[in-house]
């Protein structure tokens, strides 16, 4: 189907009726009455079960045709067998947006699921429904202030993500945003029996806040058409795509988890070949790579100058560069040069990787040495590996000074070639991570991203 | 040349002397004085310099030759053009146990280095000393409170490292404390111009307290004594590698780091093969898969089970296990329908991975079912994925109980199939990681291995 522009107000909607809201605190659709709660909704909110006055502290109405309003999105979490009753119910009210929760199609492996799909689907064909899902935890939109995996940011940001699993969805959002990266809209759709994800791509390829996409994908109705929708959106929109279900394994989970028809892993590697989409195979890649495109400009050339890791971190860390086919290229005699006229020779190297010792000189030395490197013509990037402990081995002045410095070395004023950084935390304690997270915090504000580990940073970089 | 049992006493020295103690506070071997005070090192320290009454509040000698004793381990720091003079005196003195943190040979690319490095051989030849370097940070011992590193356990552990570099054994040390995983013995022994990788292999062979090994080489001067070495020590006591320089550009680090020859890649391939040694290619995989070794008996067979990852992350951790060569077969059938008398159909899976939805069923369910799980004789470890911050989706006394159920799990009375769990950290605050440090403890405690991501558990495990 083409996408129905009636239902791009679901993502700001006015009113939201829940289908299967519980007297009971945990059950049916309360944790999306939560969700709402806990974002700071401010629209009308009405949870609907025939055996209850209020719930969760809202009044509640015995069913959708008592609610006052045709709601713009209606949140169904009732048991399967009742599904397609339900389905009738908004139709009646005139209701056309849906989100089902609603799960037990063909992902059980029953037979009767599939019968069950098709009727869904006509249904939703007849009433002219959007239905998002089955099977899914639907939609997080951060200025709808709407959030199936309770409270997350409200502040709307760049990325906007479209994912068959409601867990990886919520787990993306969450580590997107310890990396001050911000979501717009996340949609989980599960078996995706009505809107599909070239549905949900074809909204955000014209939507104006979204600029780069993030998919997880198990099965696709229609490769074709998908290929084709990323080959002419991620010239424009970055797309990154994690596909489940390419090994046999993976395959029978995806068949467990929302039915879709996964595997033909050659099919899949073609499709990345040819799509321009960018491949990931983790969820943590996933964030990893959406840093480097939101923080970064393109980077032009493999060239990474490496610095910050004395000694055998500097060897690990190159050996891992050159794997992922990075350049680590000797800087240029001249550079060189002018680095030896202030760096000692013994226990040090200047020809890249870089093994100045940090912890050894000035927090003003080691921004020269960042500068000087800058300028060398084969270095299109620098990746500096820190230590968030670091500020226990030097002052605290001089650590606050050396920050600074990198800071503003980051910064478009500075030298002009990205700085990317690579922090492991060893020292497994809370005043570790709390300098981790300060300093986390310090970079990501001047636009550095920053990485658990030298095999992150350069994995995300290629 | 043959290790010298002489040596043997470095570890636990009574007595340790610093060539090159500095007025400055924190120059010359200054960082060696400081790690052995906060170690709690109690035996005799002889600050040596001409120019100094006291070095951090020790008595300072004012040559080696006036120090009343002759010391069992001396720490050379001084300056390169000084370092065969002082050899020279450490022979006068009688003293033959030496670690060379002087640094300035080969590794500089200066063609002196050659020369230098000549001259300490023979020197050393002459006068018998076993020297531990030079260019290194050398020893750290728990039981003799030695560290170069500052403050590390002094809580002997059954792990020991030979590391050609100072930083990382320095920080497999902190990587290994994290986990519980406590060192014996750890060299750095930088250029390793009179005492080798193979010379500290044979020492560790016979060492009744090292039970496991790991080592970052980066070049090696007998690669065919090293292999027989290997062979005949692995089958007794693991032997982990990290081999740096492997790349081009990973080679050419080598050289200014510690003016070894590296390199040759297919050479190393075939030493893997043939070696029995386990190859790491990060210091993080290096911890990972000491945590396997250390905590689990070995795992006889490709299977596991993976639970407690919810939809998309079940199927991502599926095709991470398969991608690394793991097996996720399917649950037998006897064991799915046991396990469906108690876990309802929609929005589950009991095939594997196990999608049965942690956060809804009771602790007790929830351990049911990897007790029926681990009965399945196609399946040979258990991979649990958590999230530290699931304490707070459920009550506190439903989280606290689980833990102690899988805890009671893995423990050798519980079904006897090895546990490893898999953890995540989103939500990056400090509350998330105090709920993670303490998640991480209890399993540790019961000798279960932790890992921070699915990648990381799958890898290591294979």
């Amino acid at each position: 189907m083409a996408w129905d522009p009636t239902f791009d107000v679901a993502f700001t909607p006015a009113s939201v009726a829940v289908l299967g809201a519980s007297t009971k605190k945990r059950g049916g659709g309360n944790g999306f009455i939560r969700g709402m709660q806990e974002m700071g909704y401010e629209g009308r909110l009405y949870p609907i079960n025939p055996h209850a006055d209020k719930v969760m502290g809202i009044q509640c109405y015995p069913s959708l045709a008592a609610v006052p309003e045709v709601p713009d999105l209606v949140i169904m979490a009732v048991g399967v067998s009742r599904a397609e009753q339900a389905l009738e119910e908004c139709i009646a009210k005139g209701a056309r947006n849906i989100h089902m929760f609603t799960a037990g199609f063909e992902e059980t492996g029953d037979e009767s699921g599939a019968v069950l799909a098709e009727r869904l689907r006509e249904v939703a064909a007849r009433g002219q429904l959007n239905i998002v899902g089955p099977n899914c935890m639907g939609i997080y939109t951060a200025r709808g202030r709407i959030s199936p995996w309770g409270k997350l940011p409200t502040e709307p940001g760049p990325v906007s993500m479209i994912s068959q699993s409601g867990a990886l969805g919520g787990e993306f959002s969450r580590l997107a945003a310890d990396l001050h990266l911000f979501m717009n809209k996340v949609i989980s759709y599960g078996n995706g029996y009505v809107l599909d994800c070239t549905d949900y791509l074809e909204h955000f390829a014209t939507d104006p806040d979204t600029k780069y996409i993030g998919m997880y994908l198990e099965g696709v109705r229609d490769g074709g058409k998908l290929l084709r929708m990323v080959q002419r959106i991620a010239p424009a929109k970055p797309i990154v795509i994690l596909k489940g279900g390419l090994t046999d394994a993976g395959s029978r989970a995806v068949a467990s988890h929302t039915g879709s028809l996964a595997g033909q892993s050659a099919v899949w590697s073609a499709f990345f070949a040819q799509s321009g989409a960018i491949r990931v195979e983790s969820i943590e890649e996933m964030t990893d790579v959406m840093q480097i495109l939101t923080h970064l400009p393109p980077i032009t050339g493999r060239g990474v100058a490496l610095m910050g890791g004395a000694g055998g971190n500097s060897v690990a860390a190159t050996d891992i560069s050159a794997r992922v086919g990075l350049a680590v290229p000797e800087i240029t005699e001249d550079v060189q040069r002018k680095l030896r006229t202030f760096i000692g020779v013994a226990g040090t190297s200047v020809r890249n990787p870089m093994d100045v010792g940090m912890q050894l000189k000035g927090p003003d030395d080691y921004v020269r040495v960042l500068e000087l490197v800058a300028t060398d013509p084969g270095i299109d990037a620098i990746i500096l590996e820190m230590h968030p402990m670091m500020s226990r081995w030097s002052s605290r002045r001089r650590s606050q000074r050396m920050m600074e410095n990198l800071v503003e070395f980051a910064s478009p004023r500075g030298a002009g070639k990205p700085l990317i950084v690579a922090m492991r935390n060893s020292g497994d304690s809370l005043s570790s991570e709390r300098a981790r997270l300060n300093m986390t915090r310090s970079f990501l504000a001047a636009g550095v991203p920053v990485f658990r580990s030298m095999e992150r940073a350069c994995r995300a970089l290629y």
